[in-house]
């Protein structure tokens, strides 16, 4: 006998809709002032005594006896020894993985351009990439070599010279699988260590540990609580909150398929959220069969319950119009249109991370070797935010170069606005270049 | 007799020149804890009594006696009166410049692209407009229009179907050009609050307030620690320090204009940093002159003085070389490259957001007229941010629309990397779409 399984059924057509379905997608992360403080004092530790408080807090925090930085970096011979000892099948998928997200992110690749005016006058922008990059890889039980690869080759891509990673070894644990990943991605140095001291050190720099530009890459609330703190020193990705799965179907898709595309995102976290939307009030009562069938059959029951009963749900809307009206006020950070003709839906979605196309798209293949990046935006943020790309790692420079002519003429316009702005500095710099 | 100004001289061939430099850029904002918990009471209450609380604020703040939200809208007619209340020559001003930013930006449109595999997979990235965003803009004093163009067109450019403004008028304080600027960029509404209170309205809406997807505009201590705590429920644009110039020399131009090229800097406020570096000891000496003659007759000589005596610089430096490598460190807002041939430096240069090449571009043409963005990355984060453009207003989502055979091939890969990382049901949802 398995236990049955209570998951929210909701329907666009009640009244109340609106505030269930706000109620549904309410998550604010919080960082307490205990956290807070803590990590403060971290970061505060490592810009004063640099390698040493570091090898001081991942001896405390990952029970290790660290005597000096020098225990605690990889080369990348060890990187190498790693692709060794993994297994070929295992090498093969992460090759063909890396080559093709290695193939993707090569699109987004942006490129300098200017433009002359009449008059000879230049403007533009210079695209460069970042020096160096940081990349927190989380260590112990969730260690994901598919995030090292969907953090480091966009970097690589952008053409960032230096790729830094760090990863906590609890206990000495090592990932092979994860230094397997960081050799194929090209990651160019790794220190084992983590926490906010891992992230104070890269955006730092300590004796060894060289300071970087840029932070990305997930972590508990620690991590994150320390990536906000250092925002403004360096640049940081997002602070994620928990992953999310939007499922859109006609009602003719497998519904074994469709509970499992549901549980791929459940699995994750008890914070997970799994949600399918669908015009088919017959088609939800038998995915919700199959929900009750298949997780039992799960190795990770528990968090999939706990996930689809607290946080998923089955609704039920009118028609597909009304199914996109709901994907656009969720902003999902994964979309799963599973339907017959998904091209047909595409221009009326505005807001979403990733869009899984047509009934064959699990999103499980676009998580692991599809191409595009897994770092997508969470909890609505997609309104406003992007897949992590080549561009998080690239930056730009205006290019403003003005013949006489064009500094003549432009300086007339600009004394008139810096005058309307009591700035009269700025209006006899322009004027200087006003010809006589 | 004009006081003479003790301005700072760097050498770079000098022992301790990277600790001078790294002493003299050094700049931490600092919202302090009863800044902090004064914005967190004022976001709390407007987002649990909306209006009521923003009118409340509005009067307290601003000196009004509003006794509704109706009294703080200001209608798209009031905008068109505006710009019949400024001087014609004032009008064609923002006119030119608008239209000029406009041209710049529509470069920076970026464009859905997608590419089909072999085996009939399509990958790509679907681009889309934000829906909405929120403009603030500083009331009183420092009432900049070319920041309201600045900011405005961007969006506009982008798509974004509704740009919403705030901006405080203390004691009733109109600021007519800021309104015509507002009417030229195509502003869809203005609200007159500000604050705080303005920047948790547009975050979370009110009964009047619509919420927007992003805020961006500059505003002081409160209004940016605001948006440091809002963000994640909105996105946000940087979080600005002072002003900085970096002026780049051969010694071949009028120290007058290299003067006052640094004083529309330092006119800025008090912390605004300007810098010159040259190669030529004397060229230094000339332009230490013109500072001293001219500083007198600056309207803004007060702040000027203390933003050059306090954070401003002569840095003398071996060659060309030396100089790029200085102004790489730095990795200025805005970089002067006041020489014969700037495009033999431009290769050279790493991180800068605005470059103004040649003697002809002063950084006052960039500021207001040229085209490209004023809202630059200060305080050294040029390293890894951007100007303010049209990309921050458009935002991607990943298209993934894989084929029978495609899933059927993806579907091995992701099943070997789901089964290492332990999360079972990703790989079972991928073996589904693995053909029998």
């Amino acid at each position: 006998m398995t236990a049955s399984l209570a998951i929210r059924r909701l329907n666009a057509a009640d009244q109340d809709f609106a505030q269930h379905l706000d109620h549904l997608l309410s998550w604010e992360s919080v960082s307490d002032d205990a956290v807070n403080h803590r990590v403060l004092e971290i970061i505060q530790a490592v810009r004063q005594r640099g390698d040493a408080a570091l090898v001081e807090f991942t001896n405390k925090f990952d029970g290790l006896n660290a005597s000096s930085m020098a225990d605690l970096i990889l080369p990348r011979e060890r990187l190498e020894l790693a692709l060794t000892r993994i297994s070929p099948e295992q090498r093969d998928a992460l090759e063909i993985a890396a080559k093709r997200v290695r193939e993707y992110h090569e699109h987004q690749k942006q490129d300098s351009w200017t433009y002359t005016e009449a008059d000879g006058t230049v403007l533009g922008q210079k695209v460069t990439p970042l020096d160096r990059a940081g990349l927190y890889v989380p260590g112990g039980k969730a260690t994901y070599p598919s995030s090292v690869l969907m953090n480091a080759i966009p970097a690589k891509v952008a053409g960032v010279q230096e790729v830094v990673m760090v990863v906590p070894t609890p206990r000495g644990e090592i990932n092979e699988i994860v230094l397997a990943a960081a050799c194929i991605a090209g990651v160019d140095r790794v220190f084992t260590v983590g926490g906010a001291q891992a992230v104070a050190a890269l955006a730092y720099g300590t004796e060894s540990v060289p300071p970087v530009d840029k932070i990305v890459g997930p972590g508990n609330i620690y991590v994150a609580t320390a990536k906000r703190h250092v925002f403004g020193k360096v640049g940081i990705d997002m602070i994620a909150g928990p992953s999310e799965i939007l499922v859109v179907c006609d009602g003719k898709t497998d519904p074994d398929w469709i509970a499992m595309d549901l549980f791929s995102q459940a699995e994750h976290d008890e914070d997970a959220q799994a949600i399918l939307v669908s015009p088919d009030a017959e088609f939800l009562d038998r995915v919700a069969a199959s929900i009750t069938k298949l997780l039992p059959t799960l190795e990770r029951e528990a968090i999939a319950r706990t996930s689809m009963e607290g946080r998923g749900a089955l609704i039920q809307v009118a028609d597909m119009a009304q199914a996109v009206e709901v994907a656009n006020r969720i902003a999902p950070e994964h979309l799963e249109l599973s339907v017959e003709n998904p091209q047909e839906l595409l221009p009326l979605i505005r807001h979403a991370g990733a869009i899984f196309m047509g009934r064959y798209t699990a999103e499980a293949l676009g998580d692991y070797c599809a191409g595009p990046n897994h770092v997508l935006p969470t909890s609505g943020t997609a309104r406003y935010s992007s897949p992590l790309g080549v561009y998080d790692f690239q930056k730009r420079s205006s290019i403003i170069q003005c013949s006489a002519d064009g500094a003549s003429e432009l300086g007339k316009v600009a004394s008139v606005l810096a005058r309307g702005e009591s700035l009269t500095a700025h209006a006899r710099s322009a004027e200087y270049r006003i010809k006589g």
